[in-house]
């Protein structure tokens, strides 16, 4: 299928997606802190998806994915995919939800506390090497033996319109929402949101925002992909956040509706915004949401227009492993 | 003033509270967890008073007390209080949002972030030894010297109906709560929720949930105060319920509408309640907060009649060193 041919969820889709899961996700809340406020100079509206099923925003796609399959398939369906933690366990969750068995492909690097947490869902866990390769090849393999259908973390109908759900509900909360700070990995998650956000309130801004290294302003600017292949892994804290590359229909819709400058935020930053979570919301979140915060205080937003009053934030996932908080860990 | 003719707050009391005190203060969430439930064998209900203003529950009664003290006097009025952290960094907000000037006397060994807390609200802080003596000896001269009221953190009228307005809170939200688990250390929040809590539903079971060492069951069953004198404190890596001895005030209402039976924890079962909280629940709390789902996930509670089907916990704080976790320090 060319690229001009290739189908793009639609507000109808993503309503639809709610309309399906909302029986079985969380309505996360949405928190403010005047102190928040002070510190980026505008009102900040933090959606708390690490208080989702499961720990993370993952969580509403993998379940619109796998109602869909089997509307489709019927009860023989049988799900795989490979993902860094929090795909993998809420598709593990969400195949448990829907009865159908789910085999992930994990890096050896994760933390065990998601693990476990899929192996609690009565997932089959399969280690491999914490490259793209062995990812994709461990699980294309295991995929053809066992017959199942692989559900990429990002790229895939049903998954973006799944994490769009994000902003139906975010939307309803804070109607008049100016911008929004949304954490991408393979771009899942901003594409959804910018679908139904940009469909419901076309002057609302969501930019993305990366671990350095990802590049993605360089991308959007140029109109190309312009990432190096084979797909490379950043390096930075946040796991959640680590592919480089966008996955293919997540960077057809980010082409078209996020915004071309993209907040990049390092590890220290990251850190700082993680311990503001903990410290001052009491909200625990990973490197990905603390990415988020970053964002939200960084010299970038500083100095964007003050019509960017409120300014949303996705808190994107809580899991992480608690007994080497980062803050702690660097300070030995 | 003898016992009998002591003047104790009613319903009407903590209700006038709420009404004084709504407009500054968090309504602070309830959170449910399907793990938790099924961990305990019957529903639980968290009320999230860690995510209140200055992070725990004392917010409510330091600003009631303060609101009170300047209809009464004006605004020339002073505070002073001493304080393990939590009340005196309520007090401290309290009096910043009043206008008037508070000392806190605190304790050498309180954690930096609740003294920078204080310190950020413009109160004037003074270190003492951390001994009963140490604190009351302190804050008895700085009180004389500067003319300023002490606001005891517990044995206070206006404290105690403050603190009693979570009870309103939790019942508007939760109406057929069978019983709460509450932590103890000078007995302010566990009189007044009974007060209201019982006043507006008597079945209501009310339960105290103290660190190993304080002993209160004891005192309670021979309905005298049986701790040793002059007051201890108990040996807890929860710092906000160190105090051994009930306040007079809070003892004559916990005498009458308190349970009897109370839920004794240790240590260990509290770094295991906050652990919980933190990975499950994504909440940071306090060992005080970890006293209380403790309580929850005790063989004592499970032991209990399975009429109480609907257990309320109070979170009541969320003020920690977050560089030094218990789980993490004892690991090494």
């Amino acid at each position: 299928m060319s690229e001009g041919s290739e189908q793009l969820p639609c507000l109808a889709d993503i309503q639809q997606a709610h309309e399906r899961i909302r029986p079985y996700i969380h309505r996360t809340p949405v928190f403010t802190s005047t102190t928040a406020d002070a510190r980026c100079e505008r009102k900040a509206f933090f959606k708390c998806e690490n208080l989702q099923k499961t720990g993370s925003f993952k969580a509403r796609g993998a379940l619109n994915a796998v109602l869909r399959l089997k509307e489709k398939s019927g009860d023989k369906s049988k799900v795989i995919t490979h993902s860094s933690g929090n795909h993998a366990q809420a598709l593990a969750w969400a195949a448990n939800m829907a009865g159908i068995p789910c085999t992930v492909v994990v890096p050896n690097n994760t933390p065990i506390t998601k693990i476990n947490a899929m192996k609690s869902y009565g997932a089959n866990v399969v280690l491999c090497e914490p490259t793209v390769e062995g990812r994709k090849g461990t699980c294309d393999r295991l995929a053809a033996e066992q017959g199942a259908t692989y559900i990429s973390s990002c790229d895939h109908f049903d998954i973006v319109s799944g994490q769009g759900t994000i902003a139906l509900e975010f939307l309803e909360d804070v109607p008049d929402l100016d911008a929004v700070l949304v954490p991408v990995s393979g771009g899942g998650m901003v594409s959804g949101i910018a679908t139904a956000g940009k469909a419901i309130r076309p002057q609302l801004k969501v930019f993305a925002v990366e671990a350095k290294g990802k590049d993605l302003e360089r991308s959007l600017k140029a109109g190309e992909r312009l990432w190096p292949n084979p797909p490379q892994m950043v390096d930075t804290i946040a796991e959640g956040i680590r592919l480089q590359q966008l996955g293919h229909l997540p960077w057809l819709i980010a082409l078209k509706l996020v915004e071309k400058d993209v907040f990049t935020v390092d590890n220290e930053a990251i850190i700082e915004g993680m311990k503001f979570s903990f410290e001052r919301m009491k909200l625990v979140i990973e490197g990905a949401s603390g990415a988020g915060v970053a964002a939200l205080f960084s010299d970038r937003l500083k100095k964007m227009s003050p019509d960017l009053l409120k300014v949303g934030v996705i808190l994107c996932g809580g899991n992480l492993d608690l007994d080497h908080l980062p803050w702690v860990t660097s300070n030995q």
